[in-house]
């Protein structure tokens, strides 16, 4: 399987007129190599990756080395003392490097400067060629394997949110909520939480990336729960909204609105459409419908070994979307000071259309 | 608080010669505006600030304008539907900017780039200069609300760890142990964990980054539990290494070095002394006892806002430690395929001396 990506790799960047491409970005790393350490924070590598067109070496420091050898199946794991810039010269030569690719869109300024430094003092000097979307690429469309991994995540996910719907009282904290999700997500046998739950009640709901709070749920209002799991590395995303008792005035007609612009696009999706007509399809529902100016984010994006990958499903990144993607359909309408409603579903375009993987009883039934 | 803040800053970019700083690090950000949100990837920011001499902007983009404008007082809100990077050109004007300061060490070359091609097209062109540990420097030395809100998470942390202790058993699986942890740092009322626990048994102990796995704890061998909560953004930070009934051979001997080199830190280390220094009293009594080899990590660190900062107290950057600096005396041994011991307290310098904040009863009694 590594040994596969590696060759697609290599085709790519040999067609990019580079040698030799250098792999930070954690996800790119754990694809390619099978290397499962996090970066403790943004700042601090866990390792990275130099890959010629005949040799796969890793890079780490000491506290990595037994894990990195372990993991990291046909790679050549080389451990540094003070810091990878330094690694870099010796390696260099020994790979015969001339014209290194480097993620450009996840390579620090500062070490992008450093690593300058190093190939201009070369003999001969090396060239750096800043690189976009090359593993990110790879990973959008998703191997068999992968696809199963992600059905296999979102349906704990999807398990685990029915549960916690079953289980909602007013009165509950909107914190009690989102910790009793990631301890559901941990019994269930997931990694973890793919990312922290959002628990958004009433106007709370009206921000799209809200915290959860110690506001309690009251009857009436909108309560959006927005959830992921990460199972064997692979992340799920998910969302529903749900009332408990009569829904407030106008809550249920935006909900049957988003309903509708989410089931038009879950339907009418296919492969070979670009990502800013999908994005169209529910967009146009809730334009008409008068609310246009309240969903103010994009249709859905990419999930994989990443919550949010490629591509992303939006107006703006033209892509075109094809049989093995795995990606959210996430409309939403954002009122402020009142709430919100937003249904999420993640789903696969498979055979030529689209199957969903979080299941099927998403919906809130008035 | 913001405001003193943002004034030190103030003077010292204006020594470095420039007019502006763009500031995007998440717990920077935090530091200098009360913005909370995190970035939930590298590549995804939820802002950034734009500060000049006399004005104090917040952009971001839809998700998080709400939020900005509630958490970021005394920000001006600016929010782009298109990237930070096109919302620059308006305000190189609107701030009259010459000279922008940005992260060296946090900002992505590819950002940087598109920045650089807007402040070339400027008329006059606009210089972009790499500031290096800006906002790094100030949090260095925290403030008497910041040492409070540390201890507090320090206290809450070491009472979860003491309970865990108490509770353990030999035949509890590592992974379950560290769920354990989590669980009770969030029924304590933390935000959450700082970071993964750690719980290492046995021969996992002499990795410095293991990960919890299912092996089982064993009689005997040292079990080391490593640690942090986050209580209102500030993080905790600490270590225990203990044993379930009679230590293996050699580590009693191992776990009183490492105590002995945890205690002198404590003891000697004082205002005014370098950071190389401090690490040396530790290390010293190490490589006495002939264990230098096996110490392979600095003595501490600092902790604030995030678990990791300014200042790093080992051999490598000098600095020179002041009262206010949060850290922690973290001394190990590590020997492989064995176990390792590292005893890890945090601390604060207060009236000339050392101030333990996770508490007094981090030693195992044999």
């Amino acid at each position: 399987m590594f040994e596969k990506r590696l060759q697609t790799l290599r085709t790519r960047f040999e067609g990019l007129g580079v040698d030799t491409v250098w792999i930070i970005q954690p996800e790119n790393r754990r694809y390619l190599s099978g290397f499962k350490a996090t970066d403790g924070q943004l700042t601090e590598s866990s390792g990275s990756l130099l890959i010629s067109l005949d040799r796969a070496l890793l890079l780490t420091d000491p506290r990595y080395t037994a894990q990195a050898e372990q993991e990291a199946c046909g790679f050549e794991v080389i451990t540094y003392r003070e810091g990878v810039v330094n690694a870099l010269p010796e390696l260099f030569d020994r790979l015969h490097i001339r014209k290194l690719g480097f993620e450009a869109a996840y390579l620090i300024w500062e070490l992008h400067q450093k690593a300058l430094e190093k190939a201009s003092q070369h003999a001969p000097a090396i060239a750096l060629v800043p690189l976009s979307s090359l593993v990110e690429d790879l990973r959008e469309t998703k191997e068999t394997q992968e696809v199963e991994a992600l059905s296999t995540s979102a349906q704990l996910m999807s398990a685990v949110l029915t549960q916690v719907i079953d289980e909602l009282r007013p009165g509950q904290a909107e914190r009690d909520v989102a910790w009793r999700i990631e301890t559901l997500i941990r019994e269930h046998g997931a990694d973890g939480a793919a990312f922290p739950p959002i628990v958004a009640s009433g106007p709370n709901g009206a921000l799209p990336h809200a915290v959860p709070s110690d506001r309690t749920l009251e009857e009436g209002e909108p309560i959006i729960l927005d959830v992921g799991a990460m199972v064997d590395g692979y992340c799920s995303d998910m969302s529903r909204t749900v009332f408990l008792g009569e829904p407030m005035a106008d809550f249920k007609r935006v909900y049957m609105i988003v309903r509708e612009a989410q089931v038009a696009a879950m339907e009418s999706i296919r492969p070979g459409m670009k990502t800013a007509d999908a994005d169209s399809i529910a967009r146009e529902i809730i334009t008409n419908a008068g609310f246009g100016d309240f969903f103010g984010h994009s249709l859905g994006h990419g999930v994989g070994l990443a919550t949010h990958e490629s591509p992303a499903v939006g107006p703006l990144k033209p892509k075109v979307l094809r049989d093995g993607m795995v990606f959210t359909i996430e409309p939403g309408i954002y009122l402020p000071g009142k709430g919100g409603v937003r249904l999420e579903q993640m789903v696969t375009l498979e055979d030529g259309k689209v199957r969903i993987l979080t299941g099927n009883n998403n919906f809130y039934s008035f």
